[in-house]
């Protein structure tokens, strides 16, 4: 696969016009948008533009209904349960985080639990919200059963990503990640490449340990059995039951809060994707001042930072670091796109009648 | 090691007993009591009466301060944060949730931090305290420093267990993890047995994979580096990144929220633990009818239940079951204790000049 710099304002110019050709508003689409170029920024190339063509499809085919407005179905002063009726899954999450922070700000918390809804992004992006308002945020989404439970062969839970951020100097805490060892997406490229998976990341339609990337990626399509292992991995011995448990965590803020679908059943209904999201945001000065937590938590992130390295080893992250730097290089240098997804981009735009000049902009072929 | 059963009554009895003759009320001891032996209820030996040596150590050493009382050193209707001034942890931890509730029942929403507290036993004690109240309960707690951050050789976090619980029936749900692979007393039990422990639990002074179970432990105790593994492992492979960001985000709530003591200065200060904790407490009726939020859950739980086994296995688990099982088992045929435990607790008896008269009531010895 071959990788190409798109310049950060073409590309986003791009996605702009292709959303309002589907119907969306000119904000609206400024929205969405936002979303899925903030993972190709940060560097989460599986939850960006080569998304696009998944979106396409969800909202040519109706999963997606362009004019649907979020209801807020129950509320109180520190919550509410939003019913999404099939609205864009990024729309929901902008206007869901925005009523909890909202919440936050009123009476200390908000948390918001929805139900209906499509694919959101990356749940990172609903907690930075909070955390550039100087609050905690966490966003959690549950997504198509992929999640193998521990001794099961049958998937019963999404890949549940789990994002929480909490403000910090020089860069905010940024935790954003599936409750899976890894994300589809990982499988899908060991595919691409014909490569065997590790141990340890999914089972077979017998639920055992297997590397054969093909044939556990052909049974979770084909829905014979097998999925991806919970953080910790099979059986007990490296406690697998552990990122199956906080999978269980995101399926019950999100699915059975919002008395909404769970995993299990999402993309079952004709029609419909009937996935679920929570949002939380509050404002951490409730326990005290602001400036002395935020600069202990600073002071704390530095010296972990500084922690001993393991042999080999030039550098200890913190969440959200490598997110942040990844944002430099692409403003500056472009976002890395490769060759497949740019001639989706520019078929998509050719269905949908909208000019690609944009695409003409790709300057600096570069090697993925 | 050779195990006996003693009857729940003759265990609580002496537990009550003793705790008294350190100078704690008669309600002090019975709550001290019943957060050590529910987790030999639940069959979690680890953080059981097998303990009260460490219990009995830091009391007599004047770490934990018999008479000192919890301080509200901040206070918001939805939270509190307290300065325990090194008060028993269990005494803490149950005067800590029960504010949280309180603030459950009259907000929605109750969430307490807590610094210059002691070990309090298990997290999931106090997640459980909400969820018999029909509210939803976390609880977590940051430990002396022994997980090491990803490409790091040095410890920084503790094993940082995490607590939920949320209610459903026939058993309510309760996970309750360290964010570390194993817990430190895991690796005592290996090196007991003179045995190596897997691939992926724990790293050399070097901040390299080892299995080298005496030598991981000693250079633990001397600090000479390495330590144990996040959940999900070393390096990035296997996502032990997420375990690092979870054993994070029990810190951000207890230490750093409570502008306590981070896991790397716990036990730092002569005469001091400095432990922090969190509780949260939340009414699950605000995002809607209880009732049917409750029996959604208990459905989905059911299916996950009856999802098809792994070859070879015959039971998929929810979290929570297996406690719920061990209990029955134990106040029907006695706490499982070993020899070893028992000589402990004559000994303490003897010292503190307290009767052990319990002790002569085990009569089923058995093989652990």
């Amino acid at each position: 696969m071959r990788y190409m710099r798109m310049p950060y304002e073409a590309a986003k110019s791009f996605c702009e016009r292709l959303f309002v050709s589907y119907g969306f508003t000119a904000e609206e689409s400024g929205k969405i948008t936002d979303v899925l170029l903030a993972a190709d920024l940060g560097g989460i190339e599986s939850h960006g533009i080569q998304r696009l063509v998944r979106y396409d499809r969800e909202i040519t085919e109706g999963l997606v209904d362009v004019h649907a407005k979020c209801e807020t179905v129950f509320e109180t002063p520190v919550s509410a349960t939003l019913d999404a009726h099939d609205a864009m899954g990024q729309l929901v999450g902008i206007g869901a985080m925005e009523l909890a922070i909202e919440k936050a700000r009123k009476v200390g918390i908000g948390m918001v639990t929805v139900r209906n809804s499509n694919h959101f992004g990356i749940a990172g992006y609903y907690a930075k919200m909070a955390s550039d308002r100087d609050l905690v945020g966490i966003g959690m989404t549950n997504t198509e059963a992929i999640m193998v439970p521990t001794f099961a062969r049958q998937a019963m839970l999404g890949t549940n990503p789990i994002a929480f951020a909490m403000p910090a100097d020089p860069t905010d805490y940024l935790f954003d990640a599936a409750t899976t060892v890894i994300p589809r997406g990982k499988l899908e490229v060991y595919k691409k490449r014909e490569k065997p998976v590790p141990q340890g990341w999914v089972l077979d339609e017998n639920g055992l340990d297997c590397t054969d990337t093909a044939r556990v990626l052909d049974n979770i399509i084909a829905k014979r059995g097998g999925g991806i292992l919970p953080l910790g991995g099979s059986g007990e011995s490296n406690s697998g039951y552990k990122g199956y448990g906080f999978g269980m965590l995101c399926e019950i803020c999100t699915a059975i809060f919002s008395q909404g679908a769970t995993s299990d059943l999402i993309y079952k209904k004709p029609g419909k994707a009937e996935i679920c999201h929570f949002f939380a945001a509050f404002d951490y000065g409730m326990f005290g001042d602001k400036a002395g937590i935020r600069k202990e938590f600073s002071e704390y992130l530095q010296k972990v930072r500084d922690a001993k390295k393991a042999q080999g080893q030039e550098r200890v992250w913190i969440h959200g670091e490598k997110e942040k730097e990844a944002r430099a290089d692409r403003l500056a240098h472009g976002l890395l796109l490769n060759d497949k997804t740019l001639d989706e981009m520019r078929r998509i735009a050719a269905r949908q009648g909208v000019g690609a000049e944009e695409l003409e902009r790709i300057t600096v072929p570069e090697e993925g």
